[in-house]
């Protein structure tokens, strides 16, 4: 998906939510443990009662994996369930040296066709650069977290006095573009966004962190949001497990709905929707 | 696996080689391609071949994971054949918050059953913390990589004059200790391996860069050898794909012996063998 059409989406749903599928065999429905492939089954409902109210999915790697193979079973049909329309990120954090990188951009972009993989930046240029070779796929490069570790080493000041995940911006910046890279900034991070906007204006940002880690949705968008709405925000606990009963669908359309109407406003505010 | 039963397999090997599992199924000999699992048919030859000669196997999960669900299975199934004497590392460079990581530490120690994964430290202390939970099992950390895009990053110096890796490397060597932690220092990097061994004498060092990625396995046992050896030395491509024709076990076999004389002598000048 390219960034206008993303765009496209953001104004048609009026909405810039990203359903993170966190999706835990512990704690789904117990009644859905009967089905044949019980994740998927969650996976599937979600989406349904969903779609209408988001623009992306997330699924996150490491609950697919710890299932082993037929975890990834789950998740190339899950991947296959979501709409064309939606936009899809393996929150995956990947990067290694560049043949290996190479490898799992295949993983992502080939044999699953996901629209954008989470790359971690530590390893630098050549361990982010084969996911960008993909024509249409993206890198949601991490640079500033929402968890408590990211002051361990995001937080240290060069020289300059500039922060690493500033670094990390600035550098990556130059290795693709507004249209092939983004962000991933903590909602949790609001004092830093401005920052962030100012050395990428254009970009988009995945933000998570908003919900159940404590981030404000109103703040993102006041120091994040640009003319091309620039940011997916990412609730994942909040909405797919608001119910843990038979009800679950029907709650997380529910949730996901109040945060579609309040990013309409969002929206309206900013002049991007009427 | 413990550290001094790593010691123990080091001394009795005479040997601290570590085989890379770089499993390519473009690049394996082409009558394997008939066996109903040809990447596991590969590496268990190459098993076979090479056990005697190395005190470790380190599976890279991207080449995996390009295969996606039967790639599973083929890692599942090297990881069973693998010998109980030999320490087994998940190059999975993984790394995310809490929740997260519990689920990638519970997919690689419970689920499979390797002794250590390799993780990314840009997301801090939580993000690392969940895998040193496990006990017995190890994190292999990120520092100091053997690629040219380790320069992006790792090598930035703060307002004090130190680089990023030594960073990492101070600071979390606070969250485990010398029997739960190692650290990834790239072969081709020798020059910064005294320092080091400075800020941490006994961790082991996982080292990937010889052969291959031009790395002398004499500078780095030359700087990196501690008193327990403290090191495994990785190699890849220069043993797996030694031949890519109906003799690649053998030529395997003779590749990693010869590293294995290299090493039986450098491990006797530190007076560690006899």
């Amino acid at each position: 998906m390219t960034r206008k059409e993303l765009f496209n989406q953001i104004k048609t749903k009026r909405s810039f939510l990203c359903v993170g599928l966190d999706t835990d065999i512990q704690k789904i429905p117990k009644h859905l443990l009967a089905a044949e492939d019980p994740v998927f089954e969650f996976n599937r409902q979600i989406i349904d009662a969903t779609k209408d109210y988001c623009v992306a999915y997330k699924p996150n790697l490491a609950f697919y994996e710890s299932l082993g193979a037929s975890g990834w079973i789950s998740l190339e049909k899950t991947l296959q369930y979501i709409p064309e329309n939606c936009f899809t990120i393996a929150d995956a954090k990947r990067g290694d040296i560049g043949n290996t990188s190479a490898l799992y951009a295949k993983a992502f972009f080939e044999q699953m066709n996901f629209d954008a993989v989470t790359v971690a930046p530590y390893m630098g240029e050549d361990s982010v650069k084969p996911f960008l070779d993909f024509k249409n796929h993206w890198v949601i490069l991490l640079a500033l977290t929402s968890n408590v570790g990211a002051n361990n080493l995001q937080m240290i000041k060069d020289a300059d006095g500039k922060f690493l995940f500033e670094q990390v911006i600035e550098t990556s910046k130059q290795w693709g573009t507004a249209d092939n890279m983004m962000y991933v900034i903590g909602a949790t991070r609001t004092e830093q966004l401005q920052q962030v906007r100012k050395l990428i204006p254009e970009h988009f940002l995945l933000v998570p962190g908003v919900g159940a880690q404590g981030g404000s949705l109103k703040e993102v968008a006041l120091h994040g949001m640009n003319d091309e709405c620039g940011l997916l925000v990412n609730s994942s606990r909040n909405i797919i497990y608001a119910s843990t009963e038979k009800d679950f669908a029907t709650a997380a359309a529910k949730a996901a709905k109040e945060v579609q109407q309040e990013m309409e406003l969002l929206l309206k505010q900013k002049g991007l929707t009427q």
